[in-house]
């Protein structure tokens, strides 16, 4: 995306790093010692109704990762761009893999950046749904008991988050109460981010999903694949959620520094 | 990586895509009936010696999958940035996921493309490590047996290579024999790529790995993380690499479309 | 626990049956065909404070499905009384099962269920931790993704809920927006269903949680094992609840007869 | 069942707690102190004719758990009423989980009780199938190796049994040395415990069942779901059944305490 | 072993194969036609006190299955030389692999005959502990149940048992009731099988094991690793024994045969 | 296989025991002290054209692996005669097990030598498929891993390879650079260690199989099961390639012993 591109901008001179694998070797080392936060982006590919790209839930965070990191000199891990979608699966274009995939590749990235040295870590998720959420918290859950027993310097810390928990603070106030996938809120986020890829206006949906029934075909209760209304959006919204964000995302990236 | 963003040409008009994760819903779906083949680029977190990035084994396939892409018409999915690297996990810098990890992940998302219809598809792999091609063909293996019976319109054809298949193919003639991890051959990819990723000349080293015996640190045996003579690489030697690469993978491609 | 005994209740002569394993194998085939739904209740052993039993998770469900199958005829399974408990699980008393158990022995019971012909079946959990919820949904999810494809007659429908759902809908009108685990809500539940197991009357605590840190011993933010304020606890307030969780309950279950 | 109710006792002014879960987090912890046997009473959901319920293997090992502790100042773990039922899972009401299931959830359950300070533990299953019994004595094995190392105050003690490993030690002399599952013996001791749960006389069944064929539908041997003479069953044979078997688990509660 | 080498007696011209794995391609697919029954011998690697080797357990079964296959014309599989041996675990020489190890390989063989059509097959161990006979029993339930719906002739049919079930029915008459591990039975059929491997007269032991507990050092119960006396063994009680067993093993590979 | 037999060969008087399992425990304990490099053959079940028989993987390191122990005093484990055959799971006779079956058991049976005080061990495999190797090798990855911080007294050291390592070093030179599966190497072999086992001259074959596909019927590119000519075979061509992979062999064991 060019999301990837785009942010990283040099400085002066020397190019700074944000991917943390566009570093050698030796620069990994250095900095395993001085910037210890690394962010690791997860999305998905995942229907986001016809106006929207299928990498929606992979730009966002990967967006907000890296304008957070050039913030707060922290380095951003190549992106986990497959996630759990069970109730889009239904639909074309969603690749969604299960949960025990997600949950070990979660856990051994996670054991690795630990390794490392990289103790301070924050997940964050452009894709907010139950299940993949648990898979990583569950993940990240087992690490930290991992390490539980040991020296406080090299004991881990890690956060699990998903954007759009900031992003539907919003709701109520800016927002409508019912806005959700591929609604206002993401339309107008991917407006700021990446206007090429949005295609076309989408069309106002609330439907009725169903509360407690799990159910084989969620995508039969909402045949647009939007809930909400992105008719509306706009990219000055967007910009104005993706601040927001970030202001949040970079709270939690100076608490993991201390 | 600027692979990402400088492939990604528009063509006229209306952009064409190239990732497959940067469709919508609905062009999926047309894509599903008329320009079958996807890429699925496999990369690795992993050194590279002190002169190239950890990306070196992402950036190297996802290239060659996009030049592959814009030729043939084919759809790259989005890259899995993670691998299995037993022999330089040892080394500052190496994220390396577990065999099971990557054959199960590698398993949902070939299942996925199927489902939707996606039935050829090449795996395409910058890391070529034993375990790490193993995961990924054993992978396959079961996705083409657990359709064996369905009818060949809907059956899958998956194809796995590296593309050091083919680099490796120009030692002898071109290269030293022994040249190797990141060495000769890679150095020049990643010169004739992604310049600014290389840091250093690197340093010569024609190290004696164990051939039989499994190691618990490999790493003792090449200390500086390089197998090959990375200081008579070339952005031109890479450049002729890359076109041998990208022949031999669209041949295949070509292949898969029928 | 009293729950199973009190509620046992005969109607005339030959007793009713609301227990699905006080039936013999014959009975139970002709449930099979005319009342189909099954509650599974599911609880956890858990500290809640020094004031609450272990066993609170459990007899809070129990107490609904019991009363609900007495209102709508249908049965309730022998209750899974292990749940999975990650923020409680450095107290003593908390006997926290892994995920994967949590999921397979759900889905083996699920999968049971509908095989014997009880496609309707509601899992009815008194905890209600993210990763038990998920545990608990997936396993459900799997069981009707299973049976997709077969004769709607005999594909399952299951519902999964908390009854904490229902409870937590009574915060802000009648209850702390802030009241939680073993606060007044849980404990007056309690002193409603189980008087004699209410042994002090807690403590008042309002911790400050961590909100995306998983964390190895969430227990050191909370010391007492309470969140919210069970000094205010009443048994008529547990009836109240009690009664409006019910009725919700009730809901479900008939949009699962039909 | 009416077996919880019952036994729960009170003694004087305070009331005895039997049920592990009935006690709260602080009363735990002392228990842990001084009163550390715990029995962990396994059933199943199986078939045991038309004249005997659903419940018949839970509701033994559970009225033989209370009676022992009351004797001995123990505690009884909140039952698991699931079990692997390979023999009988054709009958309708079966509801049988898989061997790892069992296997994993017992393991988990075993590890808390040791990690919460109670280290004597006496597995007894109600259900006697071989891939039930092998299912827990590979968690206790599993366990008791895990802390093979650790201090001996730590380490665990565990026994698995069956009440029928005691039960049939009374054919030839008492019972015919054929009588099996749902016969005179599982007859009798239903009818002292739970006499409201029988309801019909039986049959008598003599099958032949095929020794070493594993096969796909066992219940096609013996129709009646019956292995034995119910029709001579009597409730005081039951009581003779039950004090012997008592007798026998208060030997190794014994034996655990020193 | 001797074992091997010496049945595999030719008869008349071409030699006769009695080893499924000394046939061709070509052979094996006509005898799957017309002589179904295939052994598949299961040993072990274990301490049999000083007096007899590790592979006691291989040579038993096989010599048996051999002497078996030549009689009724069934065919005996590769061996599988290695199992479950919790019990003995603790002494120098046992190689004891997991429970699941041994059930999925087991597994795995088991489905490859039937694939082969091969669906007649005896599973013959000639170590009988509990965990090891549980495993292969598992694996073959899975088996037979993974076939159930399909057509009769194709329908596997699979049984399961120790030499040991045979063996231990000559207890009481011509043998001590206690006699066991390496005792007179078992070394007297060792010296009638393979007399060169008896290295000394062993020692007389009658042990008092653990009935139900679970213990992490099994041996210090019994540590000569004998139970039983084998200092009154003789080959000619061994070739008694053999006979008695192979009468009965011939007996299940007929009843196999209709 | 008469292998078995023929190499037993006593020295004088006392038998020299080769195969580990012949030992008793008290000869085991001595070994370990003294004699510590255990090779462990592995095989495989598997169509060798219609000349050669079903364990050919198996009879050839089993020959080696005899006579190199003879010469350097080292003992053969009990050898592994099933394996992972991908390539040729369509043909009759194969008998394929599953990469994580492969690779548990061989986990299993390593741990355990080096538990036993053998710590230095070679896995030789007749069969040399990538999966059935990666599957071996990850196993040994995992135990040296897992010893990694011991006393280096007691970690393990480990080799893997096929004896087909070797033998196609002479290719090229003695042998058509194509000769692969069941052609002239192969046969020739068999023909000097088993020739009552061949039984026809075989068919020349040089197919063209597919190189990077993944296909589901591998068996359709070479439907005599034969890739190379062994027709030219000789046992003079395969005892001297039997004496340059033991030459070959013999280095690794020596390298292992110091």
């Amino acid at each position: 995306m060019n999301v990837r591109a785009k942010s990283r901008g040099s400085v002066s001179g020397k190019p700074e790093r944000l991917w943390f694998d566009e570093l050698s070797m030796k620069e990994v080392e250095e900095y395993a010692k001085t910037r210890k936060v690394v962010i690791v982006p997860v999305g998905s590919v995942e229907e986001h109704g016809n106006h929207l790209p299928l990498c929606t839930d992979s730009l966002q965070p990967e967006y907000v990762a890296l304008e957070a990191a050039r913030k707060t000199k922290c380095l951003v891990a190549p992106p986990l761009r497959y996630g759990v979608c069970n109730s889009t699966r239904g639909f074309p274009g969603t690749i969604s893999i299960g949960f025990k995939s997600l949950y070990r590749i979660t856990l051994d990235i996670l054991e690795e950046f630990v390794r490392n040295g990289f103790t301070r870590i924050l997940v964050l998720s452009g894709h907010a749904g139950q299940s993949h959420m648990a898979a990583l918290r569950l993940a990240a859950q087992e690490v930290v008991w991992h390490h539980e027993g040991e020296n406080p310097e090299k004991r881990p810390r890690i956060m699990v988050c998903s954007d759009y928990d900031f992003a539907y603070e919003l709701r109520g106030k800016h927002f409508s109460d019912r806005d959700g996938h591929a609604g206002t809120i993401e339309t107008s986020r991917v407006m700021a981010i990446r206007p090429d890829l949005v295609k076309t206006k989408g069309k106002k949906n609330y439907p009725k999903l169903p509360r407690f029934e799990i159910v084989a075909n969620p995508e039969s209760f909402f045949l647009s694949g939007i809930i909400g209304d992105p008719t509306i959006a706009s990219a000055e919204k967007g910009r104005m959620i993706n601040r927001y964000i970030l202001k949040e995302v970079i709270k939690l990236i100076e608490d993991l520094k201390h």
